[in-house]
């Protein structure tokens, strides 16, 4: 048995999210599915983390263990070949069976991308959500900063999930402007830390967005901090965040990009 | 009544072209449909010329004439209430019956997205597509200066389209990288001229792609301008081409955009 990482980019769109589960089609599910057409195994495609149904991952990284002795590098083609064209494994290699992908990985990358102007843009829909108006990044980038940090962010978590903390480091929280045509600004917020709870990213989003917008206030923001789920923003919707990536430490790159 | 200019972006991934036909949902079907809910009239949107199945337009232009008397630059926020998210009205404004888009429409400009990696990414997949490997770009804009100009295009249209002559004249044909992460190029082929082709363009970026690997020699480019279909590339698939703008002249702009 010899053990794989692999790393997976897909378009979320059209999966109920990263994890098998009965009703509907999962990334997890095509993944272990394609494990089966090449190698005739039921494996298990493990992932650093789940992700939610229409969410999207620029570089998801993934672990299976394999009977087939296939070289490291040449498991992403054979994968690729009975994979759909929204999910693909940009990289793949092999690595001592002491390696496990959820316990190592020290740090995740999200990015929530907004676009801004007067009117809905078809070509910016799949990937992003639509805000009418103009955005003021100073003031998002206001929020982002009080958000920043080791907090509870239990009040950014759908509730009912079960974790054992919902206290969460956020290493950085960044709000950058894309270069666009000048009728049109789109937005990310990038948020980099050491975990997320359910819907985290979402909300800090939403929440960002809403102060920006005046709907919440400094004070507003620090309950949020203190628990008050009353004073958190929308959850905003799926399509406009991707799992950027995941980081294993300064010198372990799984990524699959240089950037 | 009076005559109304829309400029119209949509996702044509889901649609069978812009003209409505028997067979399949249309962008023009759409349209025409949200013209009747909003003012309970038959009217046909016209565009400045049809799109295929499966190509997108950032910025196609349409006209409509309406009982109706509404503010030219409220009917667009009037039908986008009634599309879907794939479908959206730009801008509109009133113009005198006179105006006539399918007639002053004097050039159009294409882009059709490749990108060049060693395997294929889900988040490029559905505006642009995969080349394995490395861009040539040089090679490319060789091509692309023999194919620039007057010519008889007879060798690059789909053969059965029905057209007076097949004589275009492309204005500039330019060969683009875009900046993204080093392990992936992004690459447009961008066609500006006083008309094309049934699959003219698909064929273009074809041929362009296939010199610059080799596949095809400047002696094979020119007998393209010759007629000789045998020579030409491969029809690029639909989604990767994107109907950029079209021009009415210097100083009338109809397409929503300021770059």
């Amino acid at each position: 048995m010899k053990r794989y990482i692999l790393t997976v980019s897909y378009d979320g769109t059209d999966y109920c999210g990263w994890q098998v589960q009965p009703n509907g089609k999962t990334v997890q599910e095509v993944l272990n599915d394609a494990v089966f057409k090449a190698f005739g195994e039921r494996a298990v495609v493990k992932a650093s983390g789940r992700t939610d149904a229409g969410v999207h991952a620029r570089a998801q990284v993934c672990q299976v263990d394999l009977n087939a002795d296939i070289a490291g590098e040449k498991l992403a083609d054979a994968l690729n070949a009975r994979l759909p064209d929204d999910i693909s494994v940009l990289n793949s290699t092999a690595v001592p069976d002491t390696v496990d992908i959820q316990s190592i990985a020290k740090a995740k990358t999200y990015r929530y991308y907004l676009y801004f102007c007067q009117r809905k843009k078809p070509l910016l829909e799949r990937y992003s959500t639509w805000i009418k108006g103009e955005p003021d990044i100073e003031k998002m980038r206001e929020a982002a900063e009080i958000l920043c940090g080791e907090h509870d962010f239990k009040a950014y978590c759908a509730s009912g999930s079960q974790v054992k903390t919902t206290v969460r480091k956020i290493f950085s929280l960044k709000v950058e402007e894309q270069p666009v045509p000048p009728d049109c600004k789109v937005v990310y917020i990038e948020a980099y830390g050491n975990g997320f709870l359910y819907n985290m990213v979402r909300t800090i989003a939403g929440t960002i967005l809403w102060y920006s917008q005046g709907k919440l206030t400094k004070e507003d923001l620090y309950e949020t901090l203190k628990g008050n789920r009353n004073k958190v923003g929308k959850t905003m919707p799926a399509k406009g965040l991707v799992l950027y990536s995941v980081g294993y430490g300064a010198k372990v790159e799984y990524d699959g990009y240089d950037d």
